[in-house]
């Protein structure tokens, strides 16, 4: 067996710790042939250490070079697409076809590319002048490393070297120490690999990308806590992600959190009238996404109680019966949803189908459907909010309007949630009541659609309030927003010209970039007079 | 002696809690004849629930009636200048004229004014829209009630129910709870007062502005955690800016803090050799402004040794010593100050001027200068980095370029620093290298000038890393970046047309608001095919 290096200080590097750990395949239960080593905190500081020297080298680095960095990236990324998502598919069970070689590969990929496109545009700095002043701002990258910790259920378009955060990260133009998912620590190798070459063309600082697979809990937060690192992006379990914020909160470091969510869906009357069956079936196909292992998967769906309801459980029972289980992403994860599913069957919902692990397979669990009536679920709202993440929902009955307003009501913070209407605006009036209570209470409110499928978007928000996400105010995906969480708001105050960055400086340094210049937007050069 | 009410769920209402303080005059040492109230947490969570009931109908409310709202509560201050002013100047011992009834009291009604230009551009709010997916997202208010809590040195532009949180909390349409300073609730209650009557004569919800005095420390952190809390500002010490941190940290509550500064300034040996003088008065006017009482006072001087180092030192010691002691805002103030003189002192500080309370007054401190050497300073960063609230500055005497560099990359995160420089460029190469040093630990970076003096702009930055404040993509002052603080960015996806708020239509809703429809900013309507 094989010892996998690190990356760090810009190569390819033995670390000293003995500690590894051998990766899985979940469709197999069978181990990979190499080990993938536990960092030490050790191993952790001096990474920060190089990421620091790379900040003070990046933070001149022209727009250009960042975004030939990504395109270049993305280019690697594509020239070794079958070999990445046949990695991804071994070690994830995710289908190899189309998942992960087509749809999340190219998802990968485009984001890469208009993040390049965002960087070049320049026009996520906001630069504002006022001339007579000789007053200047914009935002700026950190100063120094920005620790991306990526999740286990996308492991290209979130993966913490290729992914979403990743980009933003290096967009606002901050080194990046990214921590694979030791739940594929050979796809985040390979893509790692793909980062490094990029680093190495482009001639950037060694240590713009650095990666570790592992470390002790107590060192990630121990490194949380460490004056160079300015910023964390974090994509998980709630449990995890809170112990994160808690380490990272007292430094004063900004983290960014995308944590869990129930992504609840409402079916108003006239939308069960009218289209019962197929709302089924869109709620089984999102549902069945990625075997449910995705953070917008429909957790809950409250309907109104009656014959459609009945129709409505049968026909999504029927879809979830009918699907053969899929592999999750760990024999862990199917426990995780195990419990989950056992602690709302405690509390008083029951079961219409699956509820059970698959029991010949190693990581698979039977497509699973509960059941609770609303007045029970509203004696206990907070405990019944209870991610399960797999293929995996309950259905909320009430027997009045007033229930699905009630229910709206106690919702914690979520990344989405949805409304189904009658199509022709009979339901208008419950529906704006219901609206009005659920938008305060998600990121991303959803009319007559589902919750998975998030666009990558100017418009996107993949957000939420707390504890969906860490604050109200940011988005994991769309640009240019979503870089705005790894920037600083810097301004400078008569400072000379020849000290100012390109971008607050009189001329214009593209001729495109928009600028705030003396109370108008333009793409004009600042005048003083 | 009356016991004053407070303004709680649309009216001044009496509280209920025997306890109460009564303000003292710094300049005499004489107490004001009303008793202010000590609100119990009962009254706290009521005024929660109270803005909870607000937030639902402001969420609806047009952008114009916020504005109106403002400028009626401008107006009604204007009307009630000179009365303001001269309470003020009774409770805070800063100058009647121009200071109080000019200077902060123009700055106070035109921040409000401008403001409620940002809310009826709507700009802020960022709308973006894709028609093709129909996917739309935009800031908008917060959901719940925001808590300002003011600090004490800026009783008109800080007020928590008339300053620039106020301000931006409302702007982003959040009903407030403004906490007062108890140093000085008389003036706090007359801005309250033309608060209330803007609300009443606009028909805003009436717990669209409370107001409250004072509190026992617990049940302000308990309130921070109540669910209607969906943020707090918060202007004042480190010490207690940290505590409401963790409070709010703990229920994941968005709190924007504005802390301690030490407001470095540094001194480039050709700006020495060209201004020794004319640097030594600007700083002692810097210093001297507001008796020193301001965030943004230097109080860190660092200068080449050598015989300009003197004569630097000398100027500004005999133009600290020929100002008068200024009345500072109370005794307990010019105990934190004579404090902070003696942590110094301790740590290898030398005394040059000042330092010692003026025995004779009741809340006056001699203008104080310190200084150190620069290796001695090196030794122990961490402990001299240490804010003196007043009149006061320490001096810091490098031996040689390198040791100004060290001090750079040793400073916390500040809200300013400042470097001078030769003016003809002669030390461009030490200046930005200095610069690059300086840059990320400050949020405002200034050349050739003080710190003193924020002005209200759009291209101003009043933030900067942590501990200065408590994320550093933020900024306390300047619209309408400071308004993101109050808001949360949401996204509509697929959802109808009647339930999209006027800003997301297709058609653009004032014909001038600037969106982002389908990949460039425009004033014009969206078109989806």
């Amino acid at each position: 067996m094989t010892k996998q290096p690190i990356l760090i200080n810009g190569r390819w590097d033995n670390e000293p710790s003995p500690l590894t750990f051998t990766p899985v395949n979940p469709s197999t239960g069978e181990s990979f042939s190499d080990q993938y080593p536990i960092s030490t905190l050790d191993t952790l500081k001096k990474m920060a250490d190089y990421a620091s020297g790379a900040a003070e080298t990046l933070n001149h680095c022209s727009p250009d070079l960042i975004a030939r960095f990504l395109e270049s990236h993305a280019a690697n990324i594509d020239q070794r697409r079958n070999e990445i998502a046949q990695v991804a598919h071994l070690e994830t069970g995710l289908p190899y076809q189309p998942r992960l070689h087509e749809t999340e590969m190219n998802r990968t990929i485009d984001q890469l590319r208009r993040t390049a496109d965002c960087v070049r545009s320049r026009d996520w700095m906001t630069a504002r002048i006022d001339t007579r002043l000789n007053l200047r701002s914009m935002y700026e990258p950190l100063g120094g490393a920005v620790l991306i910790i990526g999740p286990n259920n996308f492991p290209l378009a979130y993966n913490a070297i290729a992914g979403g955060d990743f980009a933003a990260a290096i967009a606002a133009g901050n080194p990046v120490i990214a921590k694979a998912h030791p739940l594929h620590p050979v796809t985040t190798r390979l893509l790692a690999e793909c980062a490094h070459d990029a680093v190495l063309t482009l001639g950037l600082p060694g240590s713009t990308v650095q990666m570790f697979y592992q470390c002790e809990p107590d060192d990630g937060l121990a490194m949380i806590k460490l004056p160079q690192i300015s910023s964390v992006g974090f994509t998980g379990s709630q449990r995890v992600g809170l112990e994160l914020k808690r380490a990272a909160d007292e430094t004063g470091t900004p983290i960014y959190l995308e944590l869990s969510s129930i992504n609840p869906i409402f079916l108003l009357p006239a939308a069960l009238e009218e289209r019962c069956v197929e709302i089924a079936n869109m709620i089984a196909d999102s549902m069945l996404a990625g075997s449910g292992q995705q953070c917008t998967c429909p957790g809950m769906i409250v309907i109104p109680a009656g014959d459609l309801a009945l129709a409505f459980s049968e026909q999504l029972s029927k879809r979830l019966s009918e699907a053969p289980p899929q592999v999750m992403l760990s024999a862990d994860g199917v426990q995780g949803l195990h419990d989950s599913v056992q602690h709302l069957l405690h509390h008083g919902a029951e079961q219409l189908v699956g509820g059970h692990p698959i029991s010949d397979a190693h990581a698979k669990y039977a497509n699973t459907l509960l059941r609770i009536d609303a007045s029970r679920y509203l004696q206990q709202p907070a405990t019944m909010q209870r991610e399960m993440f797999g293929v995996a929902a309950f259905i909320v009955v009430c027997q009045h309007d007033e229930q699905m307003i009630d229910i709206a009501r106690t919702l914690e913070g979520n990344l989405t949630g949805t409304i189904h209407q009658g199509k022709n605006g009979q339901d208008k009036e419950q529906s704006a009541r219901l609206t009005r209570a659920l938008r305060p209470r998600v990121g991303r409110l959803i009319h007559n659609g589902v919750p998975t499928g998030v666009s990558v978007n100017p418009a996107t928000v993949h957000g939420g309030p707390f504890p969906a996400t860490g604050h109200p105010g940011f988005t994991a995906v769309g640009m240019p927003t979503s870089i705005h969480r790894f920037a600083a708001l810097r301004c400078y105050d008569r400072v000379r010209e020849g000290s100012l960055p390109p971008e607050l400086r009189d001329a214009n340094p593209t001729g495109t970039m928009r600028r705030f210049v003396d109370g108008e937007w333009t793409t004009g050069d600042a005048m003083p007079n």
